[in-house]
């Protein structure tokens, strides 16, 4: 008969103890394989304890099949082979883990918290439990938010001189989720075209999804028109207005070969990152791509990460009509990624215009982190020895210094500094010695303390 | 001479007006391609504007490349071929498409308002704001934040039994991104199998991906172990403790099959969906297969989607050590895909205790809501007509009507009268007689009125 040492006064219930207690002497092989248990009212005699007790410890063992009932003659053990359990001991609970700290991060794409707008951002979610509860529930539609898409054609009109209606409009959880979505639309037979150099997350998606790209070399206006059409390519991403990492606009005569590459054959298209466009510090943001492709051949995108700050994790693209058909027939399934709470702030944030004053506000913030940095630099030795390559946009430049050391040894010497930045050539698919000493100076969440610093360290390690 | 209407009184900068009249008369061909522009000096004296601004709109144009500039030469008209822009007329702004509405909504996994814990989430939002707002901004690790991923490894241990660190657990935004994820980590030369019937989602990724996958029958156990053993799979989606939909617990003996499986060969994997394993109504919730696995083969995934309220985006994965080092190899540079500010609620909703205290009342609710039902089915005249298939967990339960209706008259019936609801039958890959006339009965987010409403037109479509 089975002895249990019930304990009435723990917060287990006794059916739980019995049931465990039973359990444990079956997995032990205590009680042996197909061995007659005994029956509900002799055990609760035995044990003094009510029948219901009984029925419910042997009700959770049956329903997980550590016993097996057999009519008219009650309840036997289940046969079980090679059954443990993982213990506490067996994984470790503490963080194995840590990304390393620096003193100086010119690698991020940070902000620093007093430029986010905060008060006005919770004023936003605050606003967004108080009127907009009732609907903060319902199921979102596949591709985000009515509320937030028209918010966002509102801006693209008359921020970007797009014409866009919001039913072409996907929202998503970053530009990444995106990139892995589009992959899926356009299909796995597409042949990617990619800058070289370029933004190499892109790369790293492609090759993760272990679909075909090619990294194809730029000139001075963008990628090579003649090498794009040999690649044998069909779909290609650009950032036309602000290339990353090199800085320049590509001008309209290229974007106009560009069309008229993507106007050529059917299945062609161009993705277009437009991902700090607004970040121009004179004069105007260039006009995308998008607003002169009157075919539908632009898929754009962009994300509120890099515009507003990265804790805002939203990212949309702008989908060609056919495009847009293709999805919901085959991909609606998916639902949104994005909460309907960040949504409906994010459409506040951008119906009341804070959106459009949070970017005048950081432009003059980067302009200054900008020309304190350049300054700096000017006013060092450094002066001498090193080039500023920029475009007055976005939160970046290049530095190229005079140095004899190896790139790898140029950011190895830093990193040992606590400094982490990263050099031109860890962009570039093909070596191009025009490329070389050429750190990428990402400038958007440091303070003076962390530029001097980063200059005087700097020029140690070049030997000035 | 170009010739320029200037309006000072208009909120358009002068500079912006000339730019954009200049870029109007070379796209419209106005201005000959290569012809030149006349001198900054001479443009100011015949417009009676200052130097500057002629300045700034020729370097907005030069930025843009509509015009060029040849040393002592001056400004020149770029030569632009097939010129257009997209015009509002071009492109419809109202949303075309539109999700049809019904009366009543037996498929979606909804929760009603009353049930979400509102006002707890937003004090918990509140608190974020309060006490984490100077780490809101700080950079998220790739797979999530460490308070959240140390709250969930807490509560796997005590509601789940689980032995998990930290350090396993990715978080995301949704199951459907997770599977994205598991898909490029495991690799696309993976067959995986999956449950027929079974959750109709993963097919539908699996095959948006483009990745082998095979749907194998069951027995009333689980999946068929001879069926995979010879199907050549070597990775399983299976929901052991709540089968979808046919709602049934696989026992410990298929259990100790399955394991033995996975650990026959190198390379296969378990994929644990533990989607509502929260909610069984009587008795406690069946222990996860991961429990059990001593080896590091399964993978376990759950979303606070369905446990807390489906705005709640976020969900995570529990990845055997030996995954979780390629992922951190091969794939952390995708960022996390939800924001700081939701992780925070949640670590604060679960370690305050608030995630155990809502189930707890979810449970009461989806009990009284399965309750009303099936008294209600009891009652009508489906009573001789219908039976429940059911298993006393989870929020929906299977109904087998008698008619002569096929699935798709009877869905279309039912729909026709506002009523959206789903077969057993389209769950299946493989036809089986036996899941014929099965109505699968999401009771989740319905009301009472809304029940008697769908039983009486059901009653009607099916002749009674």
């Amino acid at each position: 008969m089975i002895t249990i040492n019930l304990k009435p006064n723990t917060s287990k219930s006794l059916y739980i103890q019995l049931y465990e207690s039973i359990k444990q002497d079956i997995t032990g092989k205590i009680l042996a394989p197909n061995s007659p248990l005994p029956s509900k009212r002799a055990l609760a005699a035995h044990l003094g304890i009510s029948v219901k007790t009984i029925e419910n410890a042997y009700s959770q063992l049956l329903l997980e099949g550590y016993i097996y009932s057999v009519e008219k003659k009650g309840y036997f053990v289940s046969p079980l082979s090679d059954y443990r359990t993982r213990s506490a001991k067996d994984t470790p609970y503490v963080s194995k883990y840590h990304d390393e700290t620096y003193l100086v991060d010119l690698k991020a794409n940070k902000n620093n918290m007093e430029m986010f707008p905060a008060s006005t951002w919770y004023r936003m979610m605050r606003e967004t439990l108080s009127y907009d509860s009732a609907k903060l529930l319902d199921t979102v539609p596949f591709n985000g938010l009515l509320e937030l898409r028209i918010a966002i054609a509102k801006y693209l009109l008359d921020f970007r001189g797009m014409v866009v209606s919001p039913d072409q409009i996907i929202i998503g959880a970053g530009t990444e989720y995106l990139y892995n979505r589009l992959i899926q639309l356009l299909g796995r037979d597409t042949f990617f075209a990619v800058e070289d150099p370029g933004y190499n997350k892109i790369r790293a998606i492609y090759r993760s999804n272990e679909v075909q790209y090619r990294a194809i070399p730029l000139d001075k206006e963008g990628i090579c028109m003649d090498l794009l059409e040999n690649s044998g390519c069909n779909v290609v991403h650009l950032s036309p207005a602000h290339h990353f990492p090199l800085g320049f606009v590509t001008p309209i005569t290229r974007r106009l070969e560009l069309l008229s590459w993507v106007n050529a054959q059917k299945g062609r298209y161009i993705i277009e990152d437009d991902y700090d466009s607004e970040y121009r510090y004179h004069g105007m943001p260039v006009q995308p791509l998008y607003a002169i492709d009157v075919r539908g051949k632009v898929i754009y995108m962009n994300t509120f990460s890099k515009s507003i700050a990265p804790a805002v994790r939203i990212s949309f693209m702008v989908l060609p009509e056919d495009l847009m058909e293709k999805y919901i027939s085959t991909m609606n399934f998916y639902s949104c990624s994005v909460s309907s709470f960040d949504q409906f702030t994010l459409a506040r944030f951008i119906e009341g215009n804070y959106l459009e004053r949070h970017i005048n506000r950081m432009k003059r913030f980067y302009v200054k982190q900008h020309n304190d940095i350049v300054s700096a630099i000017r006013e060092s030795s450094l002066r001498d020895n090193s080039s500023i390559i920029e475009d007055a946009s976005g939160t970046h430049f290049l530095l190229k210094v005079q140095t004899s050391l190896s790139d790898s040894e140029l950011i190895a010497h830093l990193h040992n500094r606590k400094i982490l930045i990263s050099c031109l050539s860890e962009y570039c698919e093909q070596y191009n010695p025009d490329y070389d000493s050429t750190l990428i100076v990402n400038y958007s969440g440091i303070t003076t303390e962390q530029i001097m610093y980063f200059i005087k360290e700097l020029e140690k390690v070049v030997g000035l």
